[in-house]
């Protein structure tokens, strides 16, 4: 864990707000629950740091080993080159002004897997790797489900874009990524929509290899469907980001529990508005981001839950606006508005754990498993990666 | 202007997107239209520096020179403080634990205004500049539309308060903002809404200076009504953030025009999915925020209408979709799909340019009075304030 906070700063009464918190003890619950999904399905696990950006939450994915990670940006593969990790998957599409970056990296040493899905992108990373004279290792990304990227696993071009990677070494396997399944309310809806991921990717791994062309990866993952997959014979890792902190939209689908999430956000009341049953805190969307994840679902959370400082659900109560830097929260379901004198500090249960911890430098870390306090005690601060 | 680009980096076709880019002129331009209007109006402008955080775009406010400036954090304020600015409003309700920031920053001669809306804040912000022996300005927030913070102006707890601080050598002035002037589409319904905040500013200065306290400010302000407003007799100061970049929440309703949007992000393309009609880029909502506001227009822009890298708009091309990192843009209005090969370069215009801002650590600034370049040169970085 990083810089300790100063005396002054020791517990969440301390920072100015609002800022990010994150529980240690339910983000190691989390990271533990799918590892342990990870080893019954016999995959490898290769978690997307995109959602922590941190090191040191990292730390507790591979045991304190650098293991295997995916990034969303060069910025998060430079730091976590920078701390030691060798095995990279950078999982957006490759153009032809990040190779710089990314040969740089190869010639650390880090295996930094690229992906693309079309033969003007092999194209390029083939000559790249020729003219740079290092193995540059490409994954062809597989479209599971019509949600972004990749070619369908019938997709006619598919052998030739592999044949165009396997002739300049760099055909390092297949990649899809079931980005509807946020979508799956059920969890009969997500395991279906896991075996469709699999097969797609699996599908398309046997074509290739059935044409000559030897695939060592064949990579899927989404948090619903990594918590969903009931079989994954063929597949030979599984990647997923927000499970590790959790939040309001993967509550609402019953992929975790209120009490599993990690991130959440400290803000204060500054004001009351009696005459429209509103509180005003401190915290508006640019600490919250302007996430509305819920609004998609059955039951709409507004901004996020309130918790008191403790961490306990403060029941009905829901942050149900936001302008930059104030928040608006309401009761409901019959519920009292609760007297909270200004002053009074609050969390905030995020929709998208991604993009709320985005707006923070980095996260005060209390750990809830040394029990809950009023105001618990900060045990570190980690700081993010940003940019790009 | 700050740290220019290395020599490498100088146009913008340059560095590694995803990337945000002001116009310098078109900034200039929307802070000459707005200042030329309060000059009409004949009030004094304190710019709301909470939408470009930049010392390098509020240099451009005041001719050079620190002016009065609003901000939105402590954090501002204090960055400012360090750049010479002097006359700072705090436009954020104040809460007891943001004290000692607020009295550090006074007693290094700043006159930090505060804001507030209830005797339990007066009483404590009276007790503080007592007890710190220092002139604590307050300003009573009015609320003139019901959108968010503030007394009515006929509240009756507003006289009290206003004598809690006037006792206490506090009062500075009254404050309110219009913000349900976003959702205003015609400019009629835009000048009636500058019309209710000066009335609200005004009548609730002139209760409280009936029962004999005086109120040297009475401020108002949001970037729809200062656009809009025609009499602000009464008023001595008006707001306004947004206007210096504008951004398409501004350009629906009509407050200004796409060829006045400053703030830009640079994006690439990174893959097609010509099945569905989309180009793939790299800029998802981490470059351009979650924002949608003109979803609540009658003209829904999506995350943003694109252009060339010179800033010309590709007719029909809009950004409809994003994920952390991946955007994707469709043809609308019977427009074609234009081809875009990988690599390509682009420009997206953002809804809301405080939330797509705050997404970056600064601004590439470019300038298009010196014409308009396929490959616009880079003149100056501009970093940004972050953080509270």
């Amino acid at each position: 864990m990083s810089t300790l906070p100063s005396p002054a700063a020791r517990t969440l009464a301390g920072p100015d707000t609002p800022f990010a918190v994150v529980d240690v003890d339910r983000t190691r619950r989390n990271i533990a629950r799918l590892r342990a999904r990870a080893d019954r399905l016999g995959v490898a696990l290769r978690p997307h740091v995109k959602t922590a950006k941190s090191l040191d939450a990292a730390a507790l994915l591979h045991d304190g080993a650098p293991g295997p990670v995916t990034v969303s940006t060069l910025a998060e593969a430079e730091a976590f080159a920078d701390a030691g990790y060798r095995d990279i998957t950078y999982a957006v599409g490759i153009e032809p002004r990040k190779l710089p970056r990314v040969i740089a990296l190869l010639r650390r040493g880090v295996t930094l897997r690229v992906l693309l899905d079309s033969t003007e992108q092999a194209t390029f990373v083939a000559a790249a790797a020729r003219e740079a004279g290092v193995a540059l290792p490409a994954q062809i990304e597989i479209d599971c489900d019509g949600h972004r990227g990749g070619l369908q696993p019938d997709a006619p071009g598919l052998i030739g874009i592999g044949r165009v990677l396997h002739d300049a070494g760099c055909l390092d396997g297949v990649l899809t990524h079931a980005g509807e399944s946020y979508f799956r309310l059920t969890a009969a809806e997500r395991r279906a929509a896991a075996r469709d991921e699999r097969d797609a990717a699996v599908a398309a791994a046997g074509r290739l290899r059935a044409a000559g062309l030897p695939v060592p990866v064949v990579s899927v993952g989404s948090t619903p469907t990594a918590h969903a997959a009931d079989d994954l014979t063929g597949v030979t890792e599984l990647r997923a980001g927000t499970y590790v902190f959790f939040d309001l939209v993967m509550a609402g689908l019953g992929v975790c529990g209120l009490a599993d999430l990690a991130l959440s956000v400290v803000v204060t009341v500054i004001g009351h508005r009696p005459e429209y049953g509103w509180i005003v805190t401190d915290g508006g969307w640019m600490a919250m981001s302007r996430d509305r994840g819920t609004a998609a679902q059955p039951r709409d959370q507004g901004y996020g839950l309130v918790t008191d400082l403790s961490g306990t659900l403060i029941p009905g109560l829901v942050m149900t606006a936001a302008s930059q830097e104030h928040g608006t929260l309401t009761a409901r379901d019959g519920a009292v508005l609760p007297e909270l004198p200004i002053g009074t500090r609050l969390r905030v249960l995020p929709n998208h754990a991604c993009a709320t911890a985005a707006q923070h430098h980095g996260y005060h870390v209390v750990d809830s498993a040394c029990g809950t306090a009023a105001e618990p005690v900060i045990e570190a601060y980690w700081p993010r990666v940003s940019g790009w």
